[in-house]
C-alpha cells in the first residue's frame, strides 16, 4: 500500500545568511513525499499552477509517488517567499501568493481511497475534513496544522480532532491550540480530543511523542550548519509515515523508530535548498543517521560495578 | 573521596504563579549538595551571614556533607528574590542583596585540598581561578557560571577555560561566551579553550554534552507541574558530578549515565520550592526516575521483520 498525502505543492524563494534560491520546489506535500518515499509508496494528492516545473517532481515519480492526484489548475501555483534572520532562528515572509491554491478543493482520485495511512498536510481543516469524507477506511490519519487555522478556523480543526490518531504540531501550536502553556497538559487537552498520539515538534530541540502512558524523546541532529530550515516539519512527518506505512504498526517499539526516522528526515532537509538533499540521498546515508542518533542518546541505566573492581 | 564545591549559600523569596516561599534555602552550593549527596559525599565552601538558619543545613551533614568549609560572615548572607511569570518561561528579579557574599574570599580548607573532583558553582571566575590555586591535584574541575561573568569578566573567564575538564552552561550562555549562535560551533569554540566536555543546559529541553568525537542527549522530564524552576540547573550539576564521584570514571558510557542523573536531579529540584524535594527522596525514586528516563528515550535502530511475517 501506499501513503496518502495532501497538501501544498508550492514554488518557494528562500534567502539565508549564506545563500539563496529562487522558485525552487517546495509546499508541504512536496517535502512529505520526498521523505517518506525513501522508506515507501506515497499518494500525493495537490494543485499546481501552469506555470509549474512539474517535471522536477520527476525523481518522486521514479521512486514509487503516484503522481496523478496533482491537479492542474489556470493561473499560478502557490508561491512563497521568506529571509531567515542572521542568526536562523527566524524568518520574514515576503510573499504568500496562494494563486491556483485559493480554490483548492482536494478531489482523491478513486484509486487513492481504499489508502490505509493518511497524512492531511497543513492546509484548511475544512478541507482536511473533505479530504477524510472521500477516504473510505483509513487506519491512521495523522495531521499537521498551524497557528493560522488555530486561530482562523478553530472550531473546524477541533472537530477534526476526533477523526484523527496522530497530531504533528509545533510546540508553540500545540500551547495555542490548548490554551495551556505547559507541554504535557497541553497534549493532554489533545487526546481528550481524538487523537491517541500527539507528536510535538521542537525544531532543534527534537520532538516528542505524547501516548496515553508513554513518551517518547528524540533530539533534533546536531548539525553545524543549518543551510535551509525551510520544509523541516513536513521532512520529519515523511520519515515518521514512511516508517509507519514500511511496519504497519502502531506497536510503540516501532513507533519509536518513525519518530527517530522522522528527525533524521528532517536533519537531512535542512542541510540543503528545498527537496535537494532528497534527490539522491541513499539508504546507507539513512542508516548511518540512525545508527547515529542511536549513539547519541543510548545509555545504560545502572553502573557495571563488577568490571570496576 | 568527596567532591569539592564552592559556591553560594543564600536565602531565597520565590513568587510563582501558584504559591510563594520566603527566605528559603537557595544558593549554587546548597542546591548542588542537595542533590550530589544523594550520589556521592560532598564537601561545601562558602560564605553565610550571622542570619543563616545553618541549622537547616543538618540533613545535608546526615547524608555526607562535609559543611566546614563553609565560613561564618559578619552581616546578612546573600539573599535573592524573583517571582516567576503567568506561564514560568521567565522571571524579574525583585532583590540581588550580596551581604557577606560581596567579600567572598574562598578558603579551601586543609583537609579539603587533596579533593579529586572539584565542582566550581557560578561565582566571579575570579574567585574560581583561586579555589584552583588551593587544590593540589584535582582530576576532573567542573565549573558553571553566567551571563554577568561572561559580559562583566570574560578575560578570567576564558583563561580559566584552560583549567577546566567540563563547563557545565546553559544555551543561551553558551552561544554568548563563544559569540556564535550555532550550538554545535559555540561547543567546539569553548572546548578549543580547554574543556574536554561541554555541557549545555537547555532547560525543558534537557541538555547535551559535547566532546571530541560524541554527542549526548538527554531530555528534560515532562512534568506536568513545574512547581519552582529556581535551582535546576546546580542540582543538574549535582547529580552529574555525584554520578561522576561514584564511578570515578570519564568513559562515555559513564558520562551518559551522569548526564541521566545530571536531568532526573534537575526534574526533582523543580517539583517544590529550595531543596525541599530533596530532603527525603529515595534511592528508590531515583532509580524509577532513572527507568522512566531510559523507557522515554531507548528504542532500537532496526525493526525486527522476521517476527512480523
Amino acid at each position: 500500500m501506499s501513503i496518502l498525502c495532501v497538501g501544498s505543492v508550492a514554488l518557494d524563494s528562500v534567502e539565508t545568511p549564506f545563500d539563496s534560491a529562487e522558485r525552487v520546489l517546495g509546499g508541504s506535500a512536496v517535502f512529505f513525499a520526498s521523505a517518506a518515499t525513501l522508506l515507501a509508496p506515497v499518494r500525493v494528492v495537490g494543485i499546481v499552477g501552469d506555470d509549474y516545473p512539474i517535471d522536477r517532481l520527476n525523481f518522486l515519480a521514479e521512486r514509487g509517488a503516484d503522481l496523478s492526484g496533482i491537479e492542474k489548475g489556470e493561473g499560478k501555483s502557490f508561491f512563497w517567499a521568506a529571509r531567515y534572520h542572521a542568526d536562523m532562528g527566524g524568518r520574514d515572509t515576503l510573499a504568500t501568493e496562494l494563486g491556483v491554491f485559493a480554490d483548492f478543493q482536494p478531489k482523491i482520485p478513486e484509486a487513492f481511497r481504499k489508502s490505509r495511512h493518511v497524512f492531511l498536510g497543513n492546509i484548511d481543516p475544512a478541507l482536511q475534513h473533505d479530504v477524510l469524507d472521500q477516504v473510505e477506511a483509513p487506519e491512521v490519519v495523522a495531521c499537521d496544522t498551524m497557528n493560522y487555522w488555530i486561530e482562523g478556523n478553530r472550531d473546524s480543526l477541533v472537530s477534526l480532532l476526533d477523526r484523527v490518531n496522530i497530531l504533528m504540531i509545533n510546540d508553540e501550536e500545540a500551547r495555542q491550540l490548548a490554551n495551556e502553556s505547559n507541554l504535557v497538559r497541553a497534549s493532554k487537552w489533545i487526546r481528550d480530543r481524538g487523537p491517541d498520539i500527539v507528536v510535538v515538534k521542537k525544531g532543534e530541540h527534537g520532538a516528542v511523542l505524547f501516548a496515553d502512558d508513554w513518551v517518547f524523546f528524540v533530539p533534533g541532529f546536531p548539525l553545524e550548519e543549518v543551510f535551509d530550515p525551510t520544509g523541516a516539519g513536513d521532512s520529519f512527518a515523511g520519515g515518521f509515515m514512511g516508517h509507519l506505512e514500511q511496519t504497519g504498526s502502531l506497536d510503540p517499539v516501532d513507533l519509536r523508530r518513525s519518530m527517530v526516522y522522522g528527525s533524521i528526515m528532517g536533519s537531512f532537509a535542512v542541510e540543503r535548498f528545498s527537496v535537494e538533499r532528497f534527490v539522491d540521498l541513499t539508504p546507507s546515508a539513512i542508516e548511518a543517521r540512525m545508527a547515529h542518533f542511536h549513539d547519541m542518546t543510548a545509555f545504560q541505566a545502572h553502573a557495571q560495578v563488577e568490571e570496576r573492581v
